[in-house]
């Protein structure tokens, strides 16, 4: 049986009745709490961070010393994938993401390896296992990766892109490249991913940051149908009495709100939206769980508009199961702790009555 | 009556009866003409072209004269206003807009003065005159302006921005002040477009490029209402047999696909989509005039797949009165020239199958 005292997060995913609205937020463990700042400024860079069991560990639990949250989610980043197949992810101060090398045509992509979890990607498994052991029950643990597409960018664009020339003059020009790629992607994903869930993972969410910026058909082709493909390479589990048997999926793409009802219909067990998004419109509350979706910039505003928008999500979503409070993104890094402290204090306080009948 | 000698463009936009769907690039003249580059190279910088009306006015006719475009757009550019406020807008090579001064607090609002258009925007009102002129009822001429929004993103980032930071700390923080700005803006914003209504502009288009980046609930306060205030301001004359004496007014919110039902509920005349919107889902075809939906991108590919991707915007819409073809966001400067002559040329050939009745 599951050892977990805090299921609630594990509960809504499975849309199954809970006392109040779990939270947790994207990026917790970052920048914003000054013993990230510390430990960061300690280790060097970001990748040894990730790199470090000991250091991925302590900096998963952080937010959680602090703050009543309900999940953990690993500290790790979107694009270990292709750095374990040897574009040779770094991060340089202030900007985003970059890779050394980039994929520029076919051959590239034949050349790419196809990574075996528990070798390249070991250190991000020790990290699971040790945080896993550190957490001893405490709340659930957050496994993910970046969708195909997401990965696709980087690796084509070389790092952050405003208007992803690249990999659309690709999309349009050469399709069947990039169809190779994602394939390629694909598979390594859901290998990692199951070894994420064989570590100790108890939850996987796969992060389509740049979905968004696909036409509405290509959205379907070259994204969706790989997040999809993913999904049903997953061991799951299965649901049972132990909350805990059952691996539920999250699906998050940013500015993917238009295309709710064709992610919804996946078969994934959550979506995540972003703040675009009315969540009194979703048809579908109660049969899919829904993650989301305040604004995160809503954190530089003082307590009482912090908890008026808290309460207005709340409202939105209304008497159902199946919510997973979190921002529509990742946590700015300039936000006042305080003001965290008050959110996840307002969203447990304010959603009781949501979840009486 | 009306001396246009191609008036589909203002046809469409009032859902009448044309013989093929019309078709305009937003950017139509820039930087991936090889003569307006020239130009470019003589004239120096780009806001001395917005600010000389013989170059404005060759810059808006250069792509007309290679394609068979139905409609002129003025060159300009949409960060007009908050230059005429004071604010210094310059142009970096290779970087987006910047402002020399930024709008940081409620007394920097205060102190901006409504322009008057005639006085500090007049080498627009000018441009616009001599264009109609040297236009000879060719097509019709498209006026514009950045939203209020759009408009206010730049004042208070001071450029270009990715997360902007300052500007939603305002609106979560300093919410009045924030309002002041935007309801500065719009009745600046009205003035400016009922200047060049009666400087000759035979259409309006506002541009709410960043209006996306809003939660559902600040979109409708902060932008759309303010869109709207300048909608009922507008001097837009009234339908008749001839049909310039109606000026009709598209709405484009870039990434705004999912609040498309809240635009076209402000009795806008046609709303601008981007290449999310799956044009065969918008449910009011016929009634409000559509404008989109290209993925820019698609303009890289190779001749078939230009053609395949305007058939599918062409399938998506229908048999429906009020498309204008357009990109679903500016066309890059690297597209070859012979991609957009091909463009041109199958829109108007394909289209004409669904305006046969």
């Amino acid at each position: 049986m599951s050892q977990l005292k805090n299921d609630r997060y594990l509960r809504a995913l499975q849309c199954l009745p809970v006392d109040y609205t779990p939270v947790w937020m994207m990026r917790q463990a970052g920048r914003y709490l000054p013993e990230y700042r510390q430990l960061r400024s300690k280790a060097g860079d970001f990748m040894t961070m990730c790199q470090t069991p000991e250091l991925a560990c302590e900096v998963t639990l952080q937010p959680l010393q602090r703050f009543e949250l309900d999940a953990a989610i690993i500290f790790s980043d979107i694009l270990t994938i292709p750095d374990a197949m040897g574009l040779g992810l770094y991060f340089e101060s202030g900007e985003g993401p970059k890779f050394k090398k980039s994929i520029s045509c076919i051959s590239d992509i034949e050349q790419l390896p196809i990574p075996d979890p528990e070798q390249s990607l070991k250190y991000v498994m020790d990290a699971i296992r040790l945080t896993k052991k550190e957490l001893n029950g405490k709340v659930p643990l957050i496994g993910f990766s970046g969708s195909p597409w997401t990965l696709a960018t980087y690796m084509i664009e070389g790092g952050s892109s405003k208007a992803f020339t690249k990999i659309k003059k690709m999309l349009y020009s050469e399709p069947k490249a990039l169809h190779q790629l994602l394939e390629k992607l694909a598979n390594s994903i859901a290998l990692y991913l199951n070894a994420q869930i064989q570590a100790g993972a108890q939850s996987i969410m796969i992060f389509d940051t740049w979905g968004g910026v696909l036409s509405h058909q290509s959205y379907q082709t070259f994204s969706l149908d790989y997040m999809q493909q993913i999904l049903s390479q997953l061991k799951q589990g299965k649901k049972s009495q132990d909350i805990t048997s059952y691996i539920p999926v999250t699906l998050f793409t940013k500015g993917g709100g238009i295309w709710l009802d064709r992610i919804i219909n996946t078969g994934c067990d959550a979506v995540g939206v972003d703040w675009t998004v009315n969540l009194s419109q979703i048809t579908q509350k109660g049969k899919i769980a829904v993650q989301g979706n305040l604004d995160p910039s809503v954190l530089y505003a003082r307590k009482q508009t912090i908890e008026s928008n808290v309460e207005a999500v709340l409202n939105e979503y209304g008497y159902h199961n199946g919510h997973v409070f979190n921002l529509g993104h990742g946590i700015h890094q300039d936000i006042p702790v305080e003001n965290v402290q008050h959110l996840i204090e307002a969203v447990h306080r304010l959603s009781k009555r949501f979840h009486h009948d």
